[in-house]
């Protein structure tokens, strides 16, 4: 008789992240004064009409019930609709998927395309849910170094080299990619799509921080590329998150490729029913003038801030640190900093306590070479990016 | 190479309730009356306290972010409270877990206590998603036929007998269930959660429809019996679904085994990042007496709508029915009309033409012997089932 305990597939390293967040609350709750440039999230909330909508639909006192597997109709012909907007592509609404957030769509979108034992790429340093959701789900993740010379991002010579070690069933490309910002331009990711098709790869696309871009002037792809400008074999995952900052309504979306329209909308009637209503019901007005107008606000907000670190790196005394053309993260080598404190994890404990300045250390991204490296997260704004880069410089001083 | 196409555990069967529900929804559109006992969800919303808090949080326009993974403290501590006043049950905080809706719940629960490849067994019928989402994540599903003589609910000796076939590894029972609306008492959950003790195996107790019940006035039980009264090594899952009526808000929780909570928590940071932010604050009003005060009158009016339904049973013409102990359901052998209609799918779509009457087939809930049952949800109320009952007598009678 086996005793009761939790399943191997459960067991999911804890993030590093966490100690950091926990030493927080506690410094805050006695009184210290912190800079937490941890998380992933903009500050500002839903655009006003969406939170307004939300506000509405509640006062109203209507029953909230269940709606279709894929979302509500109307909301599945805006997201459409977006797609004709920003990229020029005509996106069928039959094909766009509702989801729980970015992450209901990983789950589904990896059940549907990817049996157990199934192997799949992604880029390390990487998003680790995509490696801990394919592990808990069967799948082999094979992750391939990519550093620098290919801006962090996997290009068809890195895949052929993963491909010679077994064949592959998917990839996972993000762009701009978290936690490095690095995003691949419109040949780099033909390149991918070409490969993909080329080796019967399916390509899982996360877009979730399209729009929170920082193009120069008249760039020909502002807002990113979307895969399906090459591919709608591939499945585009999304999110209203980033670009609207509504991370905690849990709500985002899929294109689907025609073979996995069926699977998917099956698979969510039974692992998820549906994806939130209220928040279904006010994201259609995310998609109005005014909407994006204030996202777009957001977003100069955001690449003010990043102006001020990349204005400044130099005072923060780390290594290198990846291009972040998108996204609001600054990935950086700890440089001279390594040799004093032996790794990222040290290095941000120490940080915190003896400076008040919380940041992600680099394992939680890459559990190979992550210890060199830390996530400095942006989206908390100028001034509290600018008394951070304070903070660390005498930190360094002393 | 192998061809892009979708996986294989994604092949779930559709349900044949989509078909009379498509087809309501054609009717609907042509103009016709049609009478739906379909959804198994109430129709009268969340309690107007919940309703009210959920809009001023977004009236405030404030930034609803991620919270934690397991859902914030305040929900938590009211939900543990929860179980002090229902079942005199002392539950820390620490080991309730908030998720996204049950469904959200039921995925946690099954990657964290089962393996791949290990035999679950469950009541036919049954729900259908339990079937199915362990299917998808890879455990083998172990049906047992519940009849009559148990109250379509497991009993050791069936557990014996499955268990002689092959070591199962978890049970899932639900109380009241769905198809079948009828409820296990005091001594037979003790006997089942002694059972599985006896035989290692890990029960997940379904409690989501506890509350929405017909006891006899003093009955011992008035709620159902939770699993933890007699083990708290079980999974107890529930939400705010049913007897809150919050369907489309997707919001549930789980009580965690005390060596599941840390694998639920690193799982529901990777696979869902947090449940809904916003319904977890207003939902913290679920748990005052005013709230509570208006779930039972929604409750009281489903119970007149069983009992109009018990007292005209014969005008139905169908045959033996399950006892309505909870729920709002009513699950009903076809009996004569079995004869006439061949499959409870074909009277389903036959009383939809001629009487504008939806029920849902029973072939969703049990795959073998479901063509001889249909479900007939009272949840749309008095006024509903009434007509529906007038219509389904003039069909009979054609």
């Amino acid at each position: 008789m086996r005793p009761l305990q939790p399943s191997r597939r459960s067991q999911v390293a804890p993030f590093e992240v966490m100690d950091v967040l926990d030493r927080v609350a506690v410094l805050r709750a006695g009184g210290r004064d912190v800079v937490s440039l941890c998380a992933g999230e903009p500050s500002g909330g839903a655009p006003s009409l969406v939170s307004e909508a939300a506000a509405r639909i509640h006062a109203s006192g209507r029953a909230l019930t269940y709606t279709s597997a894929l979302g509500i109709r109307e909301l599945r012909t805006e997201i459409a609709a977006h797609y004709g907007r920003w990229y020029g592509v005509d996106v069928d609404p039959a094909r766009v998927a509702v989801t729980t957030g970015s992450s209901g769509g990983f789950v589904l979108a990896f059940l549907a395309a990817f049996e157990a034992g199934d192997r799949v790429v992604l880029a390390r340093p990487g998003y680790p849910a995509y490696r801990n959701i394919l592990t808990s789900l069967g799948c082999e993740v094979v992750e391939i170094d990519c550093g620098p010379d290919t801006r962090y991002q996997p290009t068809p010579e890195l895949l052929d080299a993963a491909q010679a070690a077994g064949a592959l069933a998917g990839l996972i490309v993000a762009s701009p990619a978290n936690p490095t910002g690095t995003m691949v331009d419109r040949g780099e990711l033909a390149a991918i799509t070409g490969w993909c098709a080329d080796h019967g790869v399916r390509l899982v696309s996360d877009e979730i921080y399209h729009g929170v871009t920082y193009p120069e002037p008249g760039a020909a792809d502002p807002r990113g590329v979307c895969a399906w400008e090459s591919d709608d074999t591939s499945l585009v995952i999304s999110s209203f998150s980033k670009y609207w900052g509504m991370t905690g309504w849990r709500l985002g979306w899929m294109l689907l490729p025609e073979d996995l329209v069926r699977p998917v909308d099956a698979l969510a009637g039974n692992v998820a029913l549906c994806p939130p209503a209220p928040a279904q019901y006010a994201a259609v007005s995310a998609f109005v003038e005014e909407s994006y107008r204030e996202c777009d606000e957001a977003v100069a907000e955001f690449a003010r801030t990043r102006k001020l670190l990349l204005d400044n790196a130099t005072r923060l005394g780390w290594g290198r640190a990846a291009p972040p053309d998108g996204a609001f993260y600054y990935w950086a080598d700890l440089g001279p900093q390594l040799t004093r404190w032996g790794s990222s994890a040290g290095y941000a404990a120490a940080l915190l306590e003896e400076a008040g300045v919380a940041i992600t250390p680099g394992g939680d991204f890459d559990d190979r070479a992550g210890a060199h490296s830390v996530r400095l997260s942006f989206a908390a704004g100028l001034t509290a990016v600018g008394e951070a880069i304070d903070r660390i410089e005498d930190f360094h001083a002393r």
